[in-house]
């Protein structure tokens, strides 16, 4: 059973984008080391600023990643599901964390020893490579988070939000289940409860969008498309989309 | 001449993050294939989602990385000054480059070809590393971005960007030159102008500020700091000061 468990996540990982660069044998090597924990909502993996020696992969849920201000605020910075990794900055020899990591739904974690891989970069570049593209990959989340923040309107930001999970999906009606809380959904897109409330109302008038608890349907993804992607460097479907899995 | 230009910039770059961790000779190959311009403000240097296959650094004068909607408007990314890098996510095979950069404040340039970098880092885990600590700091100025844009009011926003060259002289009365335009400074803290505008007669208001034209006399940089920094999860001084040079 145990044996079961690490052959699978270090199949999983073969998926995932800085680990698919090593062969099978050094892989499983590392997976021989690897954590994989069920963690319920809520669960805090680290708080921000302090001390952690691990590389994180999401395997399935929702883990978010925040910052908390001297006056106690918090800033989410990102939150990511399976596939994406963080700790990566560790690797940089980053210390502490700057942020914090919990999880918002249900999700089931690999942690493996940082040393490990920074280990392996050492003596394999192209491994070394592969993490710099998943740091780059991140990287240009931010980027695009920015450009957003910038020049998107609130209800463009949720009718952004909403169109990731539409790609490759068609583009006429199309009926989903948010992955997350609303409140949380507010905050990741950094609006107070009362502006995404707001904005929410202005798309659902301008866009026709019904909003039954968690369930939300669009009646055209492409009049959303036409709506928010304007205020947007990139066209529909999005260069990454995210996934509900 | 041509000579002592070369050595000279190969030693400047021995200064800057991931070539630092060169061998003398090694950087000295590279820096043989170094272009070296000076460029006026206003000189755009590659439009967004154009063809480059250029590493670059700046060694004096401000650059704007930037990108452009399908509407037209701009989202100001970063704004760097010497010391800096850009270029460096073609790295890792993205292509085309999703921003452009544009000089906006007279700027002398070094740019390098990309595949000399590349070559380098599958040589060199050593290098390779150190353009991972390279990408971090970029991915930390955008994890920081990100919070103020969530966190901080539009007066903390102007108020932290004043801060940040103030780290090292003190916390009582400092007057500083802006080191660009307050247009772009707006932009730069993803601001229309009407909001910069009204956002620093309220930060004048709360701290006494004094601006005459791009020269802005703070009264107490402590006082300042208590201001904006309540909204930031780091202290001031900032760990990652701007310098005005």
């Amino acid at each position: 059973m145990q044996a079961e468990v690490k052959t699978d996540t270090a199949g999983y990982l073969h998926t995932v984008l800085p680990f698919a660069a090593l062969k099978t044998s050094v892989l499983s090597g590392i997976a021989e080391h690897a954590q994989v924990r069920t963690e319920k909502k809520g669960t805090l993996l680290f708080y921000p600023d302090a001390k952690n020696d691990k590389f994180y992969i999401v395997r399935s849920g929702w883990v978010k990643l925040f910052r908390e201000t001297m006056g106690g605020d918090e800033a989410i910075i990102d939150i990511l599901n399976a596939g994406h990794c963080f700790g990566e900055i560790g690797l940089s020899g980053v210390e502490p964390m700057p942020y914090g990591a919990q999880v918002i739904e249900d999700a089931c974690i690999i942690s493996l020893p940082r040393f490990l891989l920074a280990d392996e970069i050492m003596r394999n570049s192209v491994f070394g490579l592969a993490v710099l593209q998943s740091m780059t990959r991140q990287r240009m989340r931010r980027d695009l988070e920015i450009e957003h923040r910038t020049v998107q309107t609130a209800p463009q930001r949720i009718g952004c939000f909403l169109l990731k999970f539409c790609a490759g999906r068609g583009e006429g009606e199309m009926t989903l289940h948010l992955p997350y809380e609303k409140a949380v959904i507010a905050s990741r897109l950094g609006m107070t409860p009362e502006t995404f409330s707001r904005a929410l109302g202005q798309l659902k008038a301008a866009q026709g969008l019904t909003v039954r608890g968690g369930t939300v349907t669009i009646p055209s993804v492409r009049a959303l498309a036409d709506f928010s992607c304007i205020a947007c460097s990139s066209s529909f479907p999005c260069k990454e989309p995210e996934t509900l899995a």
